[in-house]
């Protein structure tokens, strides 16, 4: 039986991929194994059932016989180890990969995040327009770092890896901001992810049933 | 030769753990092998020899031989996989123990350091009154889920991982907030954590440095 991941019954963003099964599926696409999703609603996500599996009542989560996990970073670390085409195999290489993995989640994506909770949630606040440019600030301090060690290569360490999946996923939830224009190396290096057939399959499964719940 | 790690020179919390740092150090103790530190001050951390470690010009990062990683997950993580002591040897618990790291790092600790941010720099601002029980309910939400699904256990999932390493160092952040109070079964996690010898070890080390710094 192939794995079962989770996804948005409906998703917010409206099937533009920024919902965090994007990774997984991405991932899925990448090493070429087949899966099944199950949709949960955002009811459905709060409930016991699903909280056994996932203790912050989110998706993804990832079933494959006896074993559950959560956070996409630690699924798609999973299936990186255990099929070829997400990391290097050289023991260094593929230790730099998985700080990328980190770096992107822990160092490029809260304040990324931070910055587009608040263009959702805090515009009706009075301290919307004073706060809006020091959280862009926060964001581009990382996207200038990100840029100076990206250089003119394609990918962040040698060949496509996790690392890299991670990152264009965390990059591309600042759609909404425009900040990524200001940094045209990284806009290439998000449109060269996005430009590979896993991502596309993966992007147009989960369109796919965003419009399927939409209809 | 031993590993060598870097930490700060002086570090801003006064030498409490909260530097990134402690979570590679507990780490290195709990697996009990030795390491070099190499301090580096606020400049030195953004100069070209620092950056070329770590690209966000932060510490920690860990050179071993040929190796360079930056990101206390990823190192971590690293020496979890290599060393007895930190991961299940049973597959299925190992993944879950890392995507307990994982979820500390993504899930729990963005809230619970965007409360100490604002905590630190937005003190002085008009909207900090109406902003602080926003940020308080966040880290609330992320409190409640994990409290629950700890229970009454002594770790997250069995016995004490990685997971749990850097989970106690994510909650320590919340120090100055008072908001672990409010969870009774957290609270004696995290001081499960400090009681373990690796943990204490780790701690007097780094304190060492800013004692020494600060004298």
């Amino acid at each position: 039986m192939p794995p079962t991941i989770t996804a948005f019954e409906s998703s917010p963003d409206r099937g533009r991929g920024q919902a965090r099964d994007m990774r997984v599926r991405w991932a899925l696409e990448e090493i070429g194994l087949p899966y099944d999703v199950r949709l949960v609603s955002f009811a459905a996500m709060k409930q016991p059932a699903h909280l056994a599996l996932h203790p912050f009542g989110q998706i993804p989560t990832y079933q494959d016989g006896d074993l559950a996990l959560f956070e996409s970073g630690a699924i798609v670390l999973h299936l990186a180890e255990r099929h070829d085409g997400l990391l290097p195999r050289e023991a260094n290489a593929r230790a730099r990969a998985i700080a990328w993995m980190f770096a992107a989640l822990n160092t490029m994506e809260p304040p990324i995040v931070e910055l587009g909770m608040a263009m959702l949630f805090e515009r009706d606040k009075s301290w919307y327009a004073d706060r809006l440019p020091i959280l862009q600030d926060r964001a581009r301090i990382r996207l200038g770092e990100l840029t100076r060690r990206l250089g003119k290569a394609d990918w962040l360490d040698g060949a496509f890896s996790a690392g890299d999946l991670m990152t264009v996923t965390v990059l591309r939830r600042l759609n909404t901001s425009g900040l990524l224009k200001e940094y045209p190396d990284l806009a290439a290096y998000v449109a060269r992810g996005e430009a590979r057939p896993a991502f596309k399959r993966a992007f147009d499964a989960q369109l796919a049933v965003f419009r399927a719940a939409d209809s």
